[in-house]
């Protein structure tokens, strides 16, 4: 069944978007950071790749925490857990790695994350988007649940066009290829201003 | 067998539903703190599901702490121990998640629980309650031992009303969206007051 | 085989009563102290359960460490080791938390435990007894061995009555609700006086 | 599907080549340092040779980690992450050993990595480059990718020469005894140089 | 094969007794102590029950550590390794306690162990020693390496009993109860005096 | 395939000799040692059995330090890695043990390791040298790889006395009873004298 998702904005909570065998579903990702010895838990039946993609979007985070006003001992001082509900449903696969890490990094900052947003991708150390599967049973369960704005993968973009535009319409379809195109919109311009002539990395090629 | 409970209010000592092949069962889960190290024993064979829906509890009392004038230093320098008698019998599943949390606190803050008090109800990282199985049992099960309230998943509320009043007569049916619907009733409103204008995160849309 | 037991008095040393497949045995339970680093280890092909039972007991003991004049350091400053000969054989079940709780209670108090004692019953982290299986062949065993006093848990009374009065004949039945009615007896009322008005939480409605 | 690569020299980001059953694909190895206390996580689905290759590398480095001016605190005061994406897609073999290493050499001093250099082979301890298997599907994909130039082990050259013109064309192959073949060339001699007289221990009877 | 041994006294080498599937064997147990932090390794293909019988063996050290002049300290600054060779060889049992208990004593007291002694016996935390299995194959291998002196468990004395004259002829066969029937004439009277009045735990009913 | 190996003498490589499935193989065993806090890293796809061998050389290189000048505190200030190329070919047995025990005094030590001595031959605690299998297959691969001293156990005499002599022509076999046979030929006489009148425990009786 489809989960009815909160309508208010919050710290440290990001709409995923999975594909179950029975269709599309949203998954309401949660992040809590407490004092603590710089433990990370992860619980909600989370796979090895999932698990493994969690640690790929910390990492980015830690990698770009000067950007974003993040102390360095931050991480060596707070535990961070992300639960995944609903808690005996096992999950896995790497899609969910920009929804961890855009959970995280609100926990962290403390800055709201808009409830109309939800996202797919698989995320790299580097905060490179890459294509995910299942987009069209993602992309209704996105609808179902009220959704506004959804992130996808710009290598997904040949992969959204084929979808029919009665999936698509009252979506607001964007393509991601850095974690730099969703924190913004995300956190609702509230994250400090992009240090210019730093971490220009795009891949002008693809 | 139905498990004959105690009559009294106790620190620490939260009853629970249990939903199994031969149908429900209370479980009377039991949780000491002592002074340690921050360790986090839990026995009585369970599951690994119910174990993350343990550690969602204690992270989601660490993240409304100060709420509960519980300081940051009590979960680095205690241990804290759940178990869950009858020790032979496997249990598993999300069910006990609230009942965990507040058994948990319960031992944390020193405050008794109503001995009358039963609840089932998965818990997730910010203390909001999900849905579950086996209601009808569940009931049947608490009325059989004695217990005059039962907290179930504000969800359920239409599995409740398909069940029939012979069944429910006798109970006092409660519905919680959040654990601050199940604490002060639980907790005998002897916990400290909500802050106001804090943890407003109800979802209205439901 | 029926194991011949010591016949004197010894500290961190007590008589279990176990229930095979080929009949009832003792368990001569051993328990060393010394000076450590807080780990507890568990030797004799210990199950599960069994390991479970040991850490709920061990959690009781520390519970209640102030009644029983053990400082909260102990725990943290040394290592307590359990151990069940026959050393191939596996063990497993609930059954000897009893015993075990008792034997580290006597090997941290040094206060030695009557060699005609024998136990049996499950205890949870506030030292309630639960029931247990397999009587019949457990009382044999304890009557062969040559003991005097064997504690069942007084849920099991019911099964006791069933039992034929040859087999109980010569043995000193004793019912235990908590491990406050075996400590007196199986410690020879060395141990030091409960507290009175604190730890009165009997379930008088059984 | 043949992974199209960013065209940018990057730190710490290294093309390696796969041999997988549908034929080769490229690899854009990631390495991120951060402040920490020594640990080492990999990431990407890694097989347990592929995680020992990594092992080996880090080992290689922190041998020569004086030539290259890392001091010896370092190891102890950073984390070190290797991610290889897709992170569903399992990953083994020693045959990325050198690409990790060269990822991690770069991570490490900073230095960027020509963005249009691939590489394959087997690291030892002392840097030593061993052959590898399915060469000619390997710089197929590397072709495919815009890849320039391509470091092979020594060991492989009977194994290339016997690979047509026509998949070999366009790309500058290049054989590697050691490490010290590839450095110089993928960090575009930015590394510092050799000290002359020490680590002269090419095989020359091969 | 029968094993040769040495013919010379040694610190921390014990020769104890096997029973294979192709007969008895003679094990020539080696222990080793350093300079460490507490740690305990056991190398050459050892089972679980022979594991935990070397910490059964290690925690009775301990807990006599004042009788032998050992301080509380030796345990937390040095490390111990019981190696069995031949290493390809999986062993198991408990049989090899009391073996791996002596072995350890003349390691960490630098006492040499006489090597015309054999033994075999299961250990308990107390000390005790427990009958065994194989009786006659582990004797006549000891005969076949020249043993001397041969202790076994006191409780095992009936069936040395029924085993031919001619194989026990020229074994200076000793029954044990406890280690301290063990270790004067393995460390060849070379151990400080017992205590008088302490340790007089021997089970008199026997 | 025969490994060609190097021709130069090397601080930490050890030519080592493995009997496979399809014949005998030279192995090179590499050894790194570097700053770190005593850690134990053992990579190339090593069996519990080599892992195992590999544990008791440095408890035997442990125990015999004074005798090398190597300081007590060196095995806890240091990180000592032992890797075995081809990484994907798993590798198992103790008759390695030697030959890692001569690459980690040769790698501690910094004295080189002559190019052409190979060895086999399993270690105890004591650094006894243990027969091994295989020996014509190994002769034969030491042969091929050009290797002109050859280290057996001195118990394999017998087994080489039957190998053809056209297979041992060119390869000086030397008998090793224990490390001091192996160390100072190995290391070319650059170890430190051995102390008269310790260490002599020689099996005379064999
Ligand atoms: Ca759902
Ligand atoms: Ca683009
Ligand atoms: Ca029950
Ligand atoms: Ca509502
Ligand atoms: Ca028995
Ligand atoms: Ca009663
Ligand atoms: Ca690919
Ligand atoms: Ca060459
Ligand atoms: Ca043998
Ligand atoms: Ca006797
Ligand atoms: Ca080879
Ligand atoms: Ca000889």
């Amino acid at each position: 069944t489809i989960q009815t998702l909160n309508n208010q904005d919050e710290i440290g909570i990001v709409r995923g978007l999975a594909w179950t065998s029975v269709g599309g579903d949203t998954l309401q990702i949660e992040v809590n950071t407490m004092p603590g010895r710089g433990e990370f838990r992860l619980t909600g039946q989370l796979g090895d790749v999932m698990k493994e993609s969690a640690q790929a979007g910390i990492s980015y985070i830690r990698s770009v925490s000067e950007q974003y006003h993040i102390s360095d001992e931050y991480f060596r001082k707070h535990d961070i857990h992300i639960h995944i509900p609903e808690g005996a449903v096992p999950k896995d696969g790497p899609s969910a790695g920009v929804t961890m890490a855009t959970a995280m990094i609100s926990a962290i900052t403390k800055i709201p994350v808009r409830a109309d947003v939800a996202m797919t991708g698989e995320i790299t150390l580097r905060g490179r988007v890459l294509p995910i599967g299942g987009l069209k049973e993602k992309l209704l369960a996105a609808k179902n649940a009220g959704m506004k704005i959804v992130f996808v993968p710009a290598k997904n973009e040949p992969d959204v066009e084929e979808i029919s535009e009665e999936i698509k319409k009252g979506l607001d379809i964007r393509y991601a290829e850095t974690m730099e195109d969703i924190l913004p919109v995300a956190l609702m311009g509230k994250i400090s201003e992009k240090k210019p002539g730093k971490k220009k990395k795009r891949a002008e090629a693809e």
